[in-house]
């Protein structure tokens, strides 16, 4: 692989995954098993009994796993109450996050908020200002459905270089859940909003408020004031009781612990929408209403906190691929920086603003590998490289960076996120 | 409503629903916001900071969903290790179910088995016996798939008339939850199975082995080898790190902790499928091999643990439909004991062996309510009434009852398991 071109090495390998073990471990075997005490003898799990059915009434994961949790950055925020922390997508499979180890994102911490003190206002340019009950929220028809939660800021440290050295730190600022919850429009006409009323306003019930301004066609659209997540209640971190979904649309907009919402004619402007979740161009003006997730990918295994553990052969390859814009239709993974390409299998058919599972199936010849993913979605889009991204919107960014990303695992099969030039 | 049949009371009613609140609630007003101090006054979690991102790697539900737990009942077994415990369905929406609250059931206790521990060994018919580790499996070509799994004991108390009082109790022993894992068929043809073989028999870590017999042709239909249930590994009491996934088939069939699988040319016919998990007919012959799980249904709220809580007006009806032989097509609600029938809205088209919520918004006049759902799959098949149920297998089965459940929703908005006449 001379003709790859050499990566650049990360500027900080702050977590480095574990060493490849490499040892070249045959797929499998009966010689293996004729030496082996794990099949020879009767284990100690066999002879004995385990923990009864009254052992764990709400349980959590096995303590093998204890190293597959949400990580934040100490030096990344100055306090732990507006910061984020990263979902272990390196060492998840499937397209469900949950909610255990899903990202958060608080602008004033996560706050504890009962059912029976919660109240939704909606006012402004309505014919009746309301204020619901959760226990009114429950009595209007409900929907299903499964959406990825991107942050604005998921992979915001690439715009400078390669950074974090993992796939949870680059790209684990998203999750993707099955919501259940109603339309916003259903409260919307029950308070009667005057329709020629452009924006809505939306505030959470915690100190930030997170204030921020949708557009009414949205609103109208496909928004969902939630109150479960995978099947239960949000959890305090997401939202409880209830929380604004707002499908393929940047994470801040997806307001927790959602208090009042106002109908208007113009948008407020507010300081979470002023003096962040902007994009500051080469030229030093800022883009605004940068709302919509383009569509984006990215290997979750092989990656620098889920090393290759095997020799040459037989390797999985995986990711997830996502569009704000609607479904993911296609996936293509480079082994060598680019250059070529082969198309992944999709675990399944892309769902609209949902996360889609892919998986390349190869054969590995244990040498240096560039890997790379790109996701084209149904409007025809295909995710930037690095560089096409930085032509059109320089390197002041922080937000918005769905560009390519490169993993260079080498061949102890150990991985590192890296620039290729 | 007297031409409802008068139902006959619950025979044990140990878990009684909240007395429910009866108020007349508006559904939302101006009048409740002007006196509300939940709205006029700045609230304590407005004025603090909440929890920082540091708080909790893996988090778990807000305290006050202590109740939404899995429950087992202490007189229906002599010990915990050989139980059952329930989903607390009554309290969830949607249609996954988070592993944290999936019901269990063990032979002998969930065990504790690691992934470097782990061993898969495929014998018997093979042209080349096989033991995989943790790892190997890891290199073979993944799926993803939702499937429910539901225990063959599900609703087995109601044979004798309405006993338990919440849909947690009568159907709590089923979960949906999205798998990923290797098609056995991969494995058993990397082990190169004698064609002619008709029977595998498969065992697990546990003490109890839990072995059971799967003929040939459904392990090459649509059995999984998983490791990963709702993105996360396996809990360790669904069996970490490996389980069995048969797709609409009972879930004793699903062996945990799968150790073992053997290429046969007829079933072993061993204790857990000869003393258990056959069905008693009214002569005292036993059916056997009564894999498949039909098609069947349940309301979950309103019902026994989850009473209307306001007063007549609209009304969320909600419920849970799902077959072993397909996708659920309709799903029909009676309020008076199934004299007649509205066709509830399924809240996405209904998937292959997968759990389907449904909804039917209606408009409660506050009167007794006698709620049944009705549910039919693709192939045709109609969910039967318990009398139709009873007329063909008799009353001294305990598996496979799929009968239409009746709640009794007094004008109160307390509701009761009943049978009507």
């Amino acid at each position: 692989m001379s003709d790859i071109p050499f990566p650049k090495p990360s500027r900080r390998a702050f977590l480095r995954g574990a060493a490849a073990t490499g040892t070249g471990l045959a797929l499998a075997g009966t010689a293996q098993a004729e030496g082996d005490p794990l099949i020879t003898q009767v284990q100690d799990w066999a002879q004995g009994f385990g923990d009864g059915v009254d052992a764990t009434p709400y349980g959590l994961p096995i303590r093998f796993e204890d190293d597959v949790v949400r990580r934040n950055v100490e030096w990344l925020t100055a306090d732990t109450i507006s910061s984020i922390n990263f979902t272990p997508i390196h060492a998840l499979d499937g397209t469900i996050t949950p909610q255990g180890c899903a990202f958060e994102r608080h602008h004033s911490g996560a706050i504890e908020l009962s059912k029976s003190d919660y109240r939704l206002m909606i006012n402004g340019l309505v014919d009746k200002p309301l204020v619901f009950t959760y226990a009114d929220l429950e009595r209007f028809p409900r929907e299903n459905h499964t959406y990825f939660l991107e942050c604005a800021a998921n992979t915001g440290m690439e715009w400078a270089g390669a950074q974090l050295n993992g796939a949870q730190f680059t790209h684990g600022m998203i999750h993707n859940m099955e919501y259940t919850g109603v339309p916003l429009r259903t409260l919307l006409n029950e308070a009667g909003y005057d329709t020629s009323a452009t924006w809505i306003f939306v505030e959470g019930a915690d100190a930030s408020s997170n204030g921020r301004s949708i557009p009414m066609d949205k609103a109208l659209d496909d928004v969902l004031v939630a109150f479960k997540a995978n099947g239960e209640a949000l959890r305090k971190e997401h939202g409880y009781p209830v929380r604004l979904v707002v499908p393929g649309w940047e994470g801040n907009m997806w307001v927790k612990w959602v208090r009042r919402i106002e109908v208007l004619n113009g948008p407020v402007e507010s300081r979470e929408e002023t003096s962040k979740y902007t994009d500051t161009m080469a030229d030093g003006s800022s883009r605004k209403w940068t709302w919509v997730m383009d569509a984006k990918s990215v290997i979750t295994s092989p990656s620098p906190q889920a090393p290759i553990t095997h020799g040459p052969g037989p390797l999985v390859i995986t990711g997830l691929a996502w569009s704000g814009r609607g479904a993911i239709t296609r996936v293509d993974v480079s082994k060598d920086g680019g250059k070529t390409w082969e198309t992944a299998r999709l675990a399944k058919p892309g769902e609209n603003k949902a996360l889609t599972r892919f998986y390349l199936d190869t054969d590995w010849d244990g040498e240096d590998m560039l890997l790379q993913a790109r996701a084209m979605d149904d409007t025809g889009y295909v995710q930037p490289t690095k560089a096409q991204l930085r032509d059109v919107r320089g390197e002041n960014s922080i937000y918005h960076n769905n560009c390519i990303q490169t993993w260079w695992v080498r061949p102890t099969g150990e991985a590192e996120n890296v620039e290729v030039s």
